[in-house]
């Protein structure tokens, strides 16, 4: 019998960010963002944690590699987001707004494509160690 | 599409409480609860965890305003409770035993009023970093 | 009206092991399981949590006596593995590779029948702070 | 030659308190004291750290026995104070306002009567993550 | 007899930066700098301990307010740092590169004047939980 | 004017030991090092912090550059000890009993063959979140 079974890797980013919404004024904008629409951004240490659900390989004991889960990590998220501003140079985040509600859509998106079907993916995203998201996808 | 998110706020409090059922005798309340049934009272530094699930709105890519959540949970739960005595300060407690799944009920049903109906409700709390319950309501 | 409530104990225990498959060659393992494989073993601080639900007894406020469960980990999980070497010392990871996956579900079953069926049960295991595995159960 | 080193043992125990100055009106209390005069005590998980500096001993490589330390924290320390309160339950306090620093001060009192003197004694203690205190003895 | 004691409080702040010398080309800036200097910015969840060592006042227990310390460092850090860009918001980073190094040593100039000369001022922060930096001041 | 700063780095590595003195009976052995003594070995996850105190370049702002303080620790010390045991992987440690005491001298002498002189260097070392030790180096 296989089991199913859940396992999360955690890696990290630090990123530049503002909460905006170019059809508002900035009256509106300041009174819906509040400090997060300063223009000149502000930033965090962002927590990610992916979970893969799926059955364990009778074999090798492995739900997933999980070096291969990091790499797959770094390379779709942690590579183009670490160290950057969301908002410039993320492409998907030109017209969607950066909140961590959907940079956590966004990463569910760009994992979901690298990592078989047969696996169920859900991200969690620290912003702060106060404010999380959790997004188990579609 | 409307995507279901969870969205997370952390605030803390500290407070005094003990375990005791007033229908039994201090020998079995010592028995039951032991060093919980301490007379003079012992406290704890309270982590909570409150969780909405809901669709994101696509106009400001969130959830719940977090600010908003911080300050209703501050209101009904923080000003309350923080450096009080659950068992003597607390109209509910008056005749519920403190434990940690009863202070999570009643801080679920404290949130439930203030929160709309359309949002899933989940509280955690932390007794202790050992010591953990969640309550995801009725 | 009862309440569902999730009751959750942390333990943690300091343990040496290796992946390994003896049906594969050394070149196989080594490529499967990287570092992993160091014949020498290497080892890790698990950090445990053990979660229970079940309704909350009207009596006591409690859905499980924390101490009990702390008492019944200690006996069936710490005692055993802390400061040993899974591979070597656990009869159950003779023939079973001491992955994550496999550590918690070995741990699911030997609680799974000291807990009264009328809980479920469900394992966390960290073998890192950045590789965590979730079994639920049969 | 032998080398200087500090071992660091981490202790945690939960206890209620309250500060108050007993020659103050009730009013100069709570205007220095503000939520932490709260008659019906709060309370707190107190995180302990206790550190010795010393030698390393050549045959066994330890400065210290950190079973040894722990129990003997243990015995002067978590026994008497976990799930106590503080103000009532401990002799040293009915004079004495529990304050961080009054409580660290106790703690190295109670612990240098027991360790060789050859050993400096340093105490930490965390009232909250966000209060600290440190102690290095006179 | 006074004891001297170290009362360290805990605050945080969430902001932008990039490093960069304006005196360097941008080939110089980016050999030394790395992906820190990127022109878009980066941000950071920056964590900030303000340690104070003095005597423990005799009639309240207490080296220092903790509430009139964590007031200080609201008004006088956070409120001008917090959802700011460092490089462009803060007069003191137009001329100083905001490495974790100089920032530390701005807050203790500006705590500095406010905090009374009989206490020693430390600063530590955290830029991310892997680079830490410590400023025992002049 | 220059200032002194501490910049501390954190790595960690998983490892397998055992304690032990060879020129002891097992039953002294045993005796003085309990369950720690496991012939089979057991294993921790080493949290390392190393810390270099200098003066703050004025064109960097920069006391050491993070990210080759970073690549040293990874070369003389993440490489040789992650996923390894130290007793029989390590030749410093075939004489040497692997106290936490004693990696914490060894991973000094690795790294102050690397750093300048004109910085000083401390370790801290977790071996476990309960037991740490600090080694100022001589």
């Amino acid at each position: 019998m296989l089991m199913k079974v859940a396992v999360i890797r955690k890696e990290h980013f630090n990123a530049a960010h503002r909460l905006h919404n170019k059809d508002w004024s900035e009256e509106k904008n300041h009174k819906v963002f509040g400090k997060c629409n300063n223009p000149n951004f502000h930033g965090h240490n962002y927590e990610l944690f992916v979970k893969l659900i799926g059955d364990a390989d009778p074999k090798t004991g492995y739900v997933y590699d999980m070096k291969l889960l990091s790499d797959i990590i770094k390379e779709e998220i942690i590579a183009p987001f670490d160290h950057h501003n969301l908002n410039i140079d993320i492409a998907e985040f030109k017209e969607l707004n950066p909140t961590a509600e959907n940079i956590a859509r966004v990463i569910w998106d760009k994992l979901r494509g690298r990592i078989d079907k047969k696996f169920d993916l859900k991200i969690t995203l620290y912003e702060t160690e106060r404010n999380i998201v959790e997004y188990p996808g579609t």
